[in-house]
Order: C-alpha cells, then structure tokens, then sequence
C-alpha cells in the first residue's frame, strides 16, 4: 500500500433542497454560533487535509458558490436521483484520481474529524473492506436503516426500516449516511445501483449490499457520540444544534478558568478565545473574533464582535464592541458605547454613552460622557486621534478628521472641528441668553392653552 | 331542535379572591405574553360568538369592568358562597334566554375555542344530556374531583377526592369545573343545589349529581390536552403558564420559517406577527402590536412595542422601538437608539444613541449618532420632518417642529431651531476659544488639590 | 452544665488549594449572588453568635484578610496536611477557650444555621457525645465516605469509601466533613490522629473512631436538605450552586407578591429586597444593595446596583442605575439612562439616553433626551441640582457645579456653566450658518470622488 493510495477526497452532499427550513437561504448556509453549517464541516474535513473537496449542489448553487469561495470544487446534481447518484455527479470532478473517497453532508455539520479519519484509517485495515459505514447507536433508534453486523464490525447487510423484519429493526446500530471507499470502488459500485424503489432513486447504502454480494467485506465504524451525525433539516434542528453547541461550548469556558454567572444566558461564537479569570456577567453575546485575555470583566448586556481585549480591560455593562475594537491593558468601556475599528489605550476609559468608531485613544485618557467621534461625512470615513491623558468633556463631538493632543482638555459641550495642541484647552461657547421670568410666564401660558385644548372641541 | 335553542351564553366566573397573588391587581388581569389572563379567555369565547356573555365578580369590580370596557355584562357575587352560588347571580342578567349556558372560570384561561365547541355541541348531540361536564386526564391526578364514567362518555358519578373510594380515586378523569347546559336546566338544577357541606358553600358540579339522581343522562368531554385547563393561583403558576405560551409560540415561529439562535432567550406577545426568514438573535422582547416582515433582522438586546417592520429591516442590537414605530424596506436602527411615533423611509438610518420621536424620515436619510429630535416643551409633542437622502451630523438637537429638505445637510452638534432648506447646508457653529498651555497648568494645579485632600484631616 | 459550656468557636477551614478553579482568586473568595462563598458561610456563621471564628488559611491568604477585614482570626496551615492538621493550626487562637469547636467549610457555604446550631445542641444532649458529624443522604451516595450508625444516631464506624465493604457501601449515610466537638475533646483526639495513609494526611474523621475505640459515643446528625453540605470545587460547580440560589430566589419572590415574566431572566443579589406587586420583565440584573418598594416596575434589560426605589417607581427598558441611585415615589428613568449617586424626586422623570451622577432632581422635573450632568474634571466630582418642575431641554451639557431653579427651562442643545434662577428660561445658541445649494454642491463633488476612489489604483 503507496502513501498515495492514502490520499483522500472528500465528497460533500449539499444538493438537498431543505424545504423544512421555509428559507431561501441555503440550508447548509444558515449559521450555528456564528458560522454556517457548511464551514462547520468544511473545517473538520480540512483538518485531515483532503486531496480534493467537492460539494455536490443543486438549488442554490450560486449561494454555495459565494460562500465557497473557491475553497472546493462544486458540481450540480440535476435533476436530484438520489444520494447515489449524487456522489455520481462528482466523479467528473476526480478523474484520475485514485485514492480513497469520503462521503458526508452538508446538513450533518458537527462529524469529528477523529471519526472520519477512523473510518479512512478502517478502510487499510484488517480486511480492507470495500466500503466503510459510519454507524450510531441513538438512544431511540426510531426508523432509521440499520446496519446489521456479524462478528466484529463486518456488515452482513444494511436495511432500510420500512424493509427491516423485527429481528431486524431490533439491532440498535442505525446508518449515518457516512461512508468510505477507495475511489475505484465507490464509483464502480455506483454504477450497478438501480432505482427500483418506490421513490425512482439511486441509494448510496445500495453499493454496500452489492459488494456484499460480490463476497467482498465492508465494515462498520462506530461513532462513540451519536449526536455528532445528527441531521439538522428545519429551524428548530437548527436551535437544538445551537444549543448543544452552547453548553459544549460553556463547561468548556469554566473548565479552563472563566466564570459565567449564569451559564445559559452566554452566547460564544464558533472562535471565541478567553484567558483565565475572565469574568463573563449574565446575557452576553460574542459574534465571530473575539479574544479575550487574562482577568478581563465582561459585564452584563454586552455584545462584542471582531473585538481584542487585552490583560484586565472591562466592559459593560451595555457595551457594544464592533469589529475592529481593541482595548489595551486595563482599558474600559461602560455603558451604553459603541466602538468599532477603535483602539483605546493602557487604561483610558469610556464609560457612558458614546460612539468611538475610526479613533485611536492614548494611554490613560478619559472619554466623557456622551462623546461622539463624528467619522463620516455620507461618503467617506476619518480618523480620531486622542493623546495620551487627554480629557474630553461630556457632550463633546469630535469632527474627523481631527487630532487632540495630549493633556489636551476639551471643555464640555464642544463640537470640536480643528486639531487641538497638546496640553491646550480648546472650550467651544456660546452666548448663554437669561431670561428672567421667562419661564412662569411660559408655564402660565401653556397651562392655559393645555387647559384649553382638553375641554375639547364641544367645549 | 331549532337554532334559536344552540345560541349560548357564557358566564365567566372571576369572583375569586386570589389571595395566592398577593396582589392588589385582580387575579384575572394579571397578563400573559402581554394580555390579561381574562382577555385571552374572552378571545376565545368570542371566536364561537356567544350571544350573551356575563362575568361574575366580587373584590375588584371596579377593575374588571374597566378592563371589559363594556364587551360583556356584569353581576356581583356578594357574599360568596360557591361556584354554584355564582353561577346563579348570572341569571337576572340573563331574563328570558332560552339557549345554552357554559361556565368558564377567569383564572382558566387558555381553555381552547374548539374544546368550548365540542362541550356544547355534545348537549345537542346522542341522548341530549341535561350536562355536560369537561374531564381531563392529568399526569398526576392528585385531589381533583373525579368524573366516574359507566359505558362511553355517560357519566355515573361526581365525587370529591377527599370523598372518594380508593377505587374511585383510581379513576384518572378529573373534573375541571367547565360545564354546560340549556338554561332552563342550569338554573333549575341550581336551585335544588344545598350547601350542607364543610365550607357551608354551593357547589356548581352538585347539579350533574342532582340530574343523574332525577335519571338524566349527564355526559363527559374529556379534554385531549390536560393543560388548557390548568388554573392559575400564583405567581409561580402565572410564571409557569407564560414559560409554556411563550415554547409553544417561539415552536411554532421557527416551524414558519423564522430563526430564533436562542429560543428560550425571545419574548412574543400574544399578537406578534412574523414574516418568514425572520431572524432573531437571543435577548428579544416583543410588546403588543408588533408586525415583522420578510427578511428582517432583530439583533440581540432589542424590545419593540407597536411596531411595524417592513421587509429588509434591521435593528438592534439594543433597538428600543415603541408604539408607532414604523421601518420602512430596508431602513435601519442600530444600538441605543429609542423611536416611538416616527416613520423611517425605505433604506433610512438611524444607527448609533439617538432618540427619534415624532417625526417622519424620508427615503435613504442617514441620521447621525446622537441626534435627538425635541418633541416636547413640557406640555405639547411637535413634529419633525426630515427629507428624502437628507443627513443629519451627529450630536445635532432638531427642535420641532422643525423640517429638514432633501439632501440637506445639518453641521455636527448642531441645535436647529429653523427649518433647513432642500440641498441646503445648515451649521451652527459657536466660537472655538483655544487657550495653549491652558490645560497643563490646570493639571499642575489639580494634582497638588488632589494631593492635598488625599492627606485628610489629620495632615 | 454551665452556659459558659454553650459557648462556640468556629473552625472555617480555607486552606485548600482550589486548583480546580483555575483562578488566581481564592476559590472561597469567588462570589455567588455578588457575595462571595465565605461570607455566605460567615453570615451564617454569626447567626449562631459563636465566640471565637478562627479561619485556617493557606496560599493566598493575603486575600482572604483583607477580605475579612478583621472580622476573624486568621491561622496559617503550612505545610497542608489534611483536615485533621488543618483544625490543630486553629488550636493556638482558642488558647483557654473551653468551649465548643465547629469545624465547617468555606467551599461549603449555604449550609443553615439551623444545621450548625442542631449539631451543637446535639452535642449538650442525651448521652453528651464526643463528636458530633453531620451525615446526609443524598440522591446518589457516589464515593462519599459513610456514616455507620447503630440504634438511632449512635455512629458505629465511619468509613471511607475506598476501604468500606460492599455492606458497608449500601450504607447511605454519608459524612459531609461538618464536626462538633468539645475543645477539649477535639485538640486532644486530634493529637492522636495518625497520617499512616496513602496521602500521608491527618483526616479529621479519625477522631471519631478513636473516640468509639475509647468507649465514647459518636452521634450524628443529619442534614435534611443534603444540597446544604456541597462543596463548591470548580467554576461548573460554581455555576450550579448559583443556579440554585436564584431559583430559590424566584420562587421566594413570587411567592412575596412579585410578578416575574420570566424568572430565569432575573438575577438577584444576595441582598435584593423587593415589596408587593412589583413587576419585573424579562432579562434584569440586580447587584448588591438594591431595595424596590411596592408597586415597582422593572422593565427590560435593566441593570441595579445600590439602588432605593420608593413605592411605584418604574424603571427601564435598559436603565442603569448605579450605587447611590435614589427614585422616590413615582419617579421615573428611561431607556439607555445611567444614574449614579442621584436622587430623583417624586414623580421626576429621565426617560431618554442621559447620565445623571452626583445630582439632586426635585420633584416634577423633566430632564430631557441626551442631558448629560457634566460631573468630573479628571480630578474631582461635583454636584448638579434641579428644581422642581424644571425643564432640562434635550442634548443638554450641565457642567457641574450648577444649579437650576425651579420651574426654570433649560433650551435644548445648551451646555449651562452657570447657575440658572427660579422661573428664568436659559437659552444658548450660536449663530446658525445657512448656505443655500451648498449641500447639493457637495453631494455632486462626493459622488465624483467616491467614484474615482472606487476604481480603485489601477484605473
């Protein structure tokens, strides 16, 4: 047996038209923790570095395509015969090819790659079976087909449910779908499947009947987490998939050393990286890119996306984090701000009420409250720059571009349109106008006028 | 058997103290999902048009008639001296009807319209029962009343539990206390009810008892879903009955094709309206009134009350949207943005901390961050008008009524007072006073303050 | 038996190592409802007045001074080598202390006072034990050591897991480490425990069989409500005792007479008091320090901390109410408005997007959308008062120190550095520059740029 011969391709069906999911986004696109099924199960394959990768589309292709982005070949299924004939469909795309072949799908995203190396590991092993099957054993086995074994973990035939005697049905090792071969093997074995069946398809477990047949050996690879072939095919497979994912997701985060005061109420995207003592408050959202480092406090109601915490920062409550959000050593933002393709240095704070979006903030300065950088004119985006220790009074708005220097002080109320040196003051003021009495005579006449209108049109 | 005799009059009994709430609001008006326990029952009712529909109350009339606001009649109940003594105190308001009554209980309310239907479709029905009584089967039966049946649906007996043989007890058909009957029967049978009893009260399902005595059939509905008649005591019980509302309703948006990222986590009220491929992320409360379309986008941490969103809209995360908010195709309210009363013109924008309040905004205006429209003097609300692709600069005070042309532009920080004209551009701008070296004498002096007062008293 | 006899010392033992959390904070530091593990446990404690509280430390007990701040004697376990050991550090700070010892846990911290003062009464009752354990039972006995007993609450042998016979396993009775015993009897049974064990510790159990080989009777005491004795080892485990403590909470609090929409979503404090009728929405998070009268509303999103609000004041979607907030009667904050070391007087009202820190409100003002109290000056805080009945118009600046006299008016847009009279309308506006086609102008000169940019380098 060459290296070579170790090659692999791995097929993924994604032809299915998902109905159940009443979409018009593709079904292996819609998201689990921030990134689709799809690229759930694009990365696994990838980690055991595939020859080749086809994806086997049918409506939506274009969708797929976008969402490919070049990183796999893609063939049509049209019109869709079936699973057999869509795995058919992607031989034109292995031409030559003459190393093993992995079948899997597109709506079963969450197969470890430790599973499926087992089952390209199980097709050079003892027996070299023809076909390798990925089986489950689900605590219900409800109607799934069944693969019936015989001494080990060789196939002595697979049955459909509907076909199944009750001897049969009564195994508990059900068909994933999941299946290995060597190329040679997978598509000559297709090519004698038949669609003599009620639904006029050609069955990809057909071939393994066949080769049984032929008096050659398949063998059947056992998952050990049967919910990692679990098929999501409408909205509410899709929250239950979230879900799982979650809860994984949080003992993990309070394994290594984080603490999440109410668990349920945290939501990590697919790449979130946390230090240690990172303390996470109830109803927190993470979207893709975030990292958090060591002793960093994420407080209550905030939501952070393409966002980079540095060593002891703090945010929230209500702190909105946009991508491109960097808070150094010991920084902090409070409540209700906003920040996106912002850098706030080594202990600088925003606490209350502000947009900082296009900004570079210095070490140590002070943002006020109900500061906003005005970064964009309806056409064009421009920078901030805040020295180190500046003080920006309350109510400020900084027009970019524009810089502030460090020390500098911008008294409160300011609408800040030129640069302003360092250690300078820089008040905008207007004319305060006092009236005087102004006010009870206001009073007295709209309590009038209110008295008035309130009696109606009869009065 | 004529029409005129299946005409039916439901008489809601809501004379309960409910003492369990420990609350100075009547027991029915406590709501769920964003209506009072009564109002949903009184839905449901009306959706088989009663001809006559009558509450009987004790504590808290004032209350419920406010609440009913005249769609149905009342009667007082005082003393209270049973559920069979209610039922009574509803027939002067019912002089001369001839037709059907059921009783229904206030604190029962999500009994279902078509299991009303079948109750009284069963008095007309085999044999003509002189009452028909709804039984259930609990999980667990409990101290409920048991509904003894002999031979199909005729019933041979009604007992209290704490009267019940051990093999009445096994019986699992409960009473849940909604019955029916033809007027003349009821009130009748009412009449002969005693009240010789531990609590000296007057019991309605004395009356079944009393005909079956006479040698009248009397009949059981059995209820195909226990919980629809499951009473609500307690504030635990209230919590319980919208967490089940609240799965069932988020169930049934996902199987139409909306994404809930994390069910448990969204809020709907009895009415709210989804498109399809609708998505919400976690942390969403809907109010009352809230319509969404097609396609739009409910970001994390948003509550909408009164809300229309067209196809394509987005909001949050952190939308506060209230009653009159309308989004237009494709328009947009980003984070800490409040609206109430305001229309947001197709592909408009309002994306960062403001307050947008009666006020209309044309077609692609981009409202800068932190502008807020000023609708009120303290005693009168005025409008705000701003025009199609016109741009507001951030931090800018439009105090109404005040309108802004198309394609206008509002300087940043900007308080208009006067309208601003098509294509115009309209800047307020105060004295910038700059005053070098200004701010580092001032943290020189600040510093040697703040030194001294940390030394306290004792320095 | 003098009272003198009664008097207690508690043992805390806090020495472990609590490597399991991962966490530079000691593990009995790490807090559950905002206060942490040992303070639950020492409040407990302290309803029982003992005499002396002694708590043995190891690696981090800097922290654990400072945290008690003089509230306990410390004593140092180094080396650390077993329970056993652990108690006889303690044995220094009771010098002459005759007494009785309770030895508890700081990772075990919800166990009831009513528990501890049961274990001390047993210890003065019939038959004047040596030792007293407290045992529990719980759901699943795992590899918990056994409390063997004979005839009533006589303990025959305790047992490890490891070394108990089958028999002796299906004992389910086990040793939750809680111990009383006379000082005497404690310090001189300790001095006879032996370390000849696999981990070469001195286990604090032994005494109990030393006593039995002596003659003594041990008895045991056992706890009715076995979650009281599980200890806290890992931020999992942290997680859950969390959970438990809230919807302990929850049910408490509807029970009081609070309406909880959704209970899950609400997380108390430690401390948290709430009156009748108080309403709270989905998703609101209390911290320490927080008291909520009757007829309070709660609504969304909301965040408390230190916070006084007076009989039917209503809060939120999204406030913030930070340490010193005061609402009293009627009051009300708003959406996206952050409040801190303020006091809002009747019927006084922040509804929209504003910070109010260091303020007085009277009764009646109307603080408008986007006001901002302007505080600090990078040095020191300062104080803002309103009036009564004043009208602080929208996107204000208050620059503190400041006052504003009732019924006065505050024109939008206006940054007030000076003091406003009684009844005075105080206005600030800069001139208004208006170009006419201006706008228009730009948008023709941006279009053509935006275009040319986006040809992007090679064009």
């Amino acid at each position: 047996m060459t290296t070579a011969s170790h090659e692999f391709a791995a097929i993924i069906l994604a032809a299915g038209k998902g109905t159940r999911m009443k979409s018009d986004l593709h079904k292996v696109l819609h998201p689990i923790a921030g990134r689709s099924m799809l690229h759930h199960l694009m990365a696994s394959v990838d980690e055991l570095s595939p020859a080749h990768k086809v994806v086997v589309v049918g409506a939506g292709r274009e969708q797929l395509e976008n969402a490919l982005d070049g990183s796999a070949a893609t063939c049509l299924q049209e019109p869709q015969l079936g699973t057999g004939h869509a795995v058919q469909q992607a031989q034109r795309k292995l031409e030559g090819f003459t190393g093993d072949v992995l079948v899997v799908y597109g709506d079963v995203p969450f197969v470890r790659p430790a599973t499926m190396r087992a089952m390209l590991d199980r097709l050079h092993g003892d027996d070299a079976p023809a076909v390798v099957v990925l089986g489950f054993e689900p605590d219900d086995a409800l109607q799934y087909g069944r693969v019936l074994t015989e001494g080990g973990d060789t196939i002595a035939k697979m049955v459909e449910y509907k076909d199944a005697s009750e001897a049969e049905r009564g195994c508990t090792l059900c068909n994933s779908g999941l299946m290995a071969a060597r190329a040679e093997d997978m598509f000559a074995l297709l090519d004698r499947v038949g669609n003599d069946n009620s639904q006029g398809e050609y069955y990809l477990p057909d071939i393994v009947n066949i080769a049984i047949a032929d008096g050659r050996t398949c063998a059947a690879v056992t998952s050990d987490k049967p919910s990692e072939v679990a098929g999501i095919n409408s909205r509410a497979e899709l929250a239950e998939a979230e879900a799982q994912w979650q809860d994984f997701r949080r003992e993990e985060a309070m394994a290594e050393g984080s603490t999440l005061r109410a668990p349920q109420t945290v939501f990590f995207s697919y790449d979130t990286q946390l230090g240690r003592d990172v303390v996470i408050e109830p109803n927190v959202v993470f979207g893709p890119g975030v990292s958090v480092a060591d002793k960093c406090t994420i407080r209550a109601f905030s939501h952070l996306e393409g966002t980079t915490l540095h060593e002891g920062a703090e945010i929230g409550p209500y702190a909105r984090l946009r991508p491109g959000s960097v808070l150094e050593k010991g920084a902090k933002i409070g409540n209700f701000v906003e920040m996106k393709k912002a850098t706030l240095g080594p202990g600088a704070k925003a606490n209350h009420l502000s947009y900082i979006g296009d900004a570079t903030v210095g070490a140590g300065a002070n943002i006020g409250a109900g500061t906003i950088t005005c970064n964009y004119d309806g056409y064009f985006k421009y920078q901030t720059t805040i020295g180190e220790r500046a003080f920006i009074g309350s109510n400020s708005a900084l027009v970019a571009p524009v810089s502030i220097g460090a020390d500098a002080i911008v008294g409160a109320g300011a609408t800040v349109t030129r640069d302003v040196g360092e250690g300078e003051l820089r008040l905008v003021r207007a004319e305060q106008s006092v009236k005087p009495g102004w006010a009870d005579r206001f009073h007295d006449a709209m309590k009038k006028k209110k008295a008035a209108s309130n009696k109606g049109p009869g009065a």
